[in-house]
């Protein structure tokens, strides 16, 4: 089904931006989600093929940019030198899917609409 | 106000698809505002900063993919050489104008919620 209507999507990327600064976006609710699952800023980085180094700096802008952390290492227990989120990054990250599932349902509609305005298949076989 | 609240925003960024290639996004409605504005497509790249090129390559993108051209150029008249929306080029950049409308105020809600989980003001003076 290479370049057929199977193929064709929507996609809405919401970025939240203050300034300059991309304070939580595409990139950065993916890292919220693996950090959730894997427990590991090391694990959540591998899963996302992306470098811890970059997962770090990625991190450091949330917990600096929000009011709270949004991800934090334990120090004790048995899950000692784990990373969760915090409460607020649990919120956030929460918010964000949100906004996504809303944003989708909200343009459905229009993209009923401009679907049909599509050619199912690209002329001389799909080559970007 | 760098920095500061006044900067904060959040901008939910539509992009259509189909497997590799992006068939519509904010760069190509951009295109196409201009060159409904201009009714020229180097007046148009020219606004939006953009080489002939660049914006000659997304207009033969959007032609190719949709199923009549969204662009075309005027044979006759006094705007002989101008280059205009067809009807299918109108309805489309209505459509994703719409679109982006319906997913923002789809988000306002969660984004209401989310706002206030961040920081007025970047600490140490909101370099990246």
């Amino acid at each position: 089904m290479k370049g057929g209507r199977a193929d064709l999507r929507i996609r809405p990327r919401i970025r939240v931006l203050k300034g300059d600064i991309v304070v939580l976006g595409p990139g950065k609710a993916d890292l919220l989600d693996a950090i959730r699952r894997f427990g590991s800023i090391r694990d959540a980085a591998k899963a996302l093929g992306m470098s811890y180094m970059r997962a770090w700096k990625l991190i450091r802008t949330m917990n600096r940019e929000f009011r709270e952390p949004v991800v934090t290492t334990l120090r004790g227990g048995s899950r000692h030198g784990g990373t969760v989120l915090t409460e607020t990054g649990k919120v956030v990250f929460s918010l964000y899917r949100e906004m996504e599932g809303a944003s989708l349902k909200a343009i459905l509609p229009g993209w009923r609409r401009l679907s049909r305005r599509i050619r199912p298949h690209t002329p001389g076989g799909g080559a970007p």
